[in-house]
């Protein structure tokens, strides 16, 4: 295969998501050099059969596509914007392609910045947790120009399942706050159903057999309710990323000036559950603090 | 065929719900004698192959199982309880099957009420809307005594494709009143997120597409995201009646000192969606109070 | 003095609030007979200068007036309705004076009961507290005809210094609802505010003494925000009763189709208080609540 | 008088607020100058006595003291750290007292850049609204070094009748924040409950009255339930400036992890009335809102 139609992919951010993302392009056949800031995880990628990188600059040096997975904004514009950063290192034409979950204005700023040296950018960040990461099941959201989201799309459709390219650049990172949006207020609507039917004494799962077959059924009901009703919070998606982009979320609406009631309700819930030291559960602990709040702590079964 | 094992159904309220629900027990080889407040709608079960009673008290005499699909707790308490009514009315033996949607604690009363007459009752309330009414692929809550609930599962299996006895009388109920809470919320979310999406500028079809796909994804959004994008709010499920439920809801939470923030919350715009006089209005039409809220009213594709 | 002008002044219910009213009317001059459910508060009564009554029946015969403090609607409605209750036994032009915080719509069906007996009913609830009661400093709001009102009024002038008549039957109770929303809603925001100031290191004292010299200004920054800062929540008026209260108040904003966002979410808050065994704690404790949410329980001085 | 005792006093700002401000300074005997981005302000000032600047820079050479009154963070930041900015341009000792309301963290990064150039920097947010500073009666909660809060006590006496020092620096705008929380929360409770009487059919004047007797009662009852009953929204303080506080408080309390659901859900409330295009009301408009999710759009009297 020609190496000018196959280029060397740079994976920065090998964590949980990053990391079985980048096994996967491997396992596609791509060349995967990849960086990551805790040395066992590159290890890892080593032992799939990837490259390891010493730093993120080594990393792109070469790379014709440079994928980033990492937890916020501020870690995204360090990595792109630096003096040693990935715009400044890239070779002109390379693809920035970041999977992480930023602020829609940093998106749009990066492409811009991207721009300038010639580095073509699209906001891709995903859904579908750990196990999509796994079996490269994700649903991608895709900013960017028709172009260059077109010749990012070979490398998303490794690593997901849904690829939708919903609109200019930033567009992808607004989806996705539309989509925490949903999810936080999904998971705390199933937490208050399932409080309010173990205090009525309604036997929960088969509760929940029937709820799923309804208006009422949601991928939260089928995949987190079991968990919830067995009170097993082991991430899964941390309560402490989900705050983190719930303040995306607020302040993009805030923005716009659109009214989000509900969305901002549950990123109180969501906050009061991280001062209170649960950051590091699932998110679907929300159900923990229904249960405070209903004098029934540590009353599941 | 025997008589004893083929009972007369009699269907009381032929409504939206009603009405399709006793046409597929005709469709499927039973007897039904129906009543309903205004004729046109016993004519059409006639036409459907079912008989016609001038009053609920006749249809009742001779039938052996008895099924209830009207508005709100009263008329269910007056059709079971009054002088003339089903207790009153029916043989010892007979199974009473209340589709409706009332309060858990009424459902409770009433089975006590019918036991004294010997009459067995289960509440049997539904979801999945008129398309599931006339598919007969309701998802159905039932509570009641097990045996109760085994006889009436022959004639829920052809009006349900999901039917789960979730507990005691009442039971059934209170599941509904859950799958309320939840459907109010998810619809909220969904309007929340596409007025911000339509607000900065994404496209709400592809969006929704991939939204979808992950964690956010739910039966709201497959079902309902459609028409709420095109503005088309003819119910299917109207505000008025989901307004009921939630009043319902927030009694029961409040009975069982059960913290729903966000179903409270929703209840409030639910009503306030109704006092602006919208209540005919199918309950996806909280996306017009968020477009309202958010000074967008009327600024949909 | 003829007893024509200065009738006999039952009271009926002798507790924090009926019992220093009761002493107020005796110290006015008052011919005042008391009874009470538990013997002790009789007592005191009696050694304020009142006389005993066994039954409320036997203090009703022979009253021209009858003010009843009771804790919740069911409990008038057993006092006035019932087949030895006030408005079997009382004279024809009797005053019946409820001072209890109950619904607006039982409060109208009392003054129409009251009406078939020839028993003049007039809802005058009370706003002031202990301290309010003890010194005769009492807010009272009265709904009634206004020629029952002015009967009523030389009473209510001895137990309270604010005495306003508000509208017709019931309208009482509606401003009481009213005001228990504010209080509510109030004692939260100074809550909200006070743990918000103490997170961030701002001595409380001296904040609370120039917000309460602006626009933030209130009766509870200034009878409730010490406590609070010191975290003592001795009652005072009861969670319980206050989430009693709320109950009314969404009640009736529902059957009225208003919008009470802030009161519905309070009203949660509350109970969540309630349920989680705080009811006998001061409302003021709703600071407890925003502590706990903010992972700072037991933070305060 | 000796100069040195008595110095020159800069007003940077002369809006609503600014102008009366520098006004009372000119009336209390100080040396004004005053600049104003619009010249009618500055003539006013003139006529006032005081003497005009046509830049922030001129203004502040040769003052001693530099009050700044200016809408928002960034306007502050501008005059304070620009080039040709207050710290670049005033002599070392020079007083800045900041009366604006910005960030927390913006006042900190002040004081922090001010000590750099020697200048003294105090955060003296105020309340009281424009009666307030054409009075000389507001609240100003100041936060800043001791020392510096003494030095600006004279000049804030002047303006303001209640001046607390509630801490360091950034202490006065933490205040100030939690100021804004609880007004806009108290004005919103008191439109829910003005509806809700209006809606039951009681005189709300009267209602008032007696509401103003007891916890209930708030200087929001006292000065803007009449305005608000009347429908009468002439700022007074503008829904846009609210709105830009309460961005302020819901950031400050995220950073700090402390719960403020009421804060919040108020905060949504205020935004949906400035996205409909009522920024330019008082904030007082918030019964707008009330009204139009009731169904009762203008029916007030």
């Amino acid at each position: 295969m020609n190496p000018a139609e196959k280029p060397t992919v740079a994976v920065i951010g090998l964590g949980i998501m990053g990391g079985p993302m980048a096994a996967n392009l491997v396992a596609a056949g791509h060349d995967v050099v990849g960086y990551n800031r805790s040395r066992p995880a590159v290890d890892r990628l080593v032992e799939a059969g990837g490259r390891a990188a010493d730093s993120a600059a080594e990393a792109v040096r070469g790379a014709g596509v440079v994928i980033t997975m990492v937890p916020d904004s501020p870690d995204v514009e360090a990595l792109a914007l630096g003096e040693d950063g990935i715009y400044a290192t890239a070779g002109r034409g390379t693809l920035h392609i970041d999977c992480s979950t930023i602020r829609p204005d940093v998106a749009r700023r990066l492409a811009a910045a991207g721009a300038e040296h010639g580095v073509r950018v699209v906001d891709a960040p995903v859904s579908g947790g750990e196990a999509g990461a796994v079996e490269g099941t994700l649903s991608i959201m895709v900013g960017g120009e028709e172009a260059d989201v077109e010749a990012a799309r070979p490398y998303l459709d490794v690593v997901g399942s849904t690829v939708v390219h919903v609109g200019p650049a930033g567009a992808g990172q607004t989806v996705k706050a539309a989509n925490q949006l949903i999810v936080a207020g999904n998971i705390q609507l199933v937490a208050e159903a399932l409080v309010f039917l173990e205090a009525h004494g309604v036997d929960t799962e088969s509760a929940s057999a029937v709820l799923a077959g309804g208006l009422a059924g949601s991928a939260v009901l089928d995949r987190k309710a079991p968990g919830m009703r067995a009170r097993e919070f082991a991430p899964g998606f941390r309560i402490d990323l989900h705050h983190k982009d719930l303040g995306i979320v607020t302040a993009a609406a805030r923005e716009a000036g659109v009214a989000i009631p509900l969305g901002a309700h549950v990123a109180q819930l969501v906050g009061a559950l991280r001062a209170q030291g649960h950051g590091g559960l699932d998110h679907s602990a929300l159900l923990v603090l229904v249960e405070q709040l209903s004098g029934r702590a540590g009353t599941g079964d």
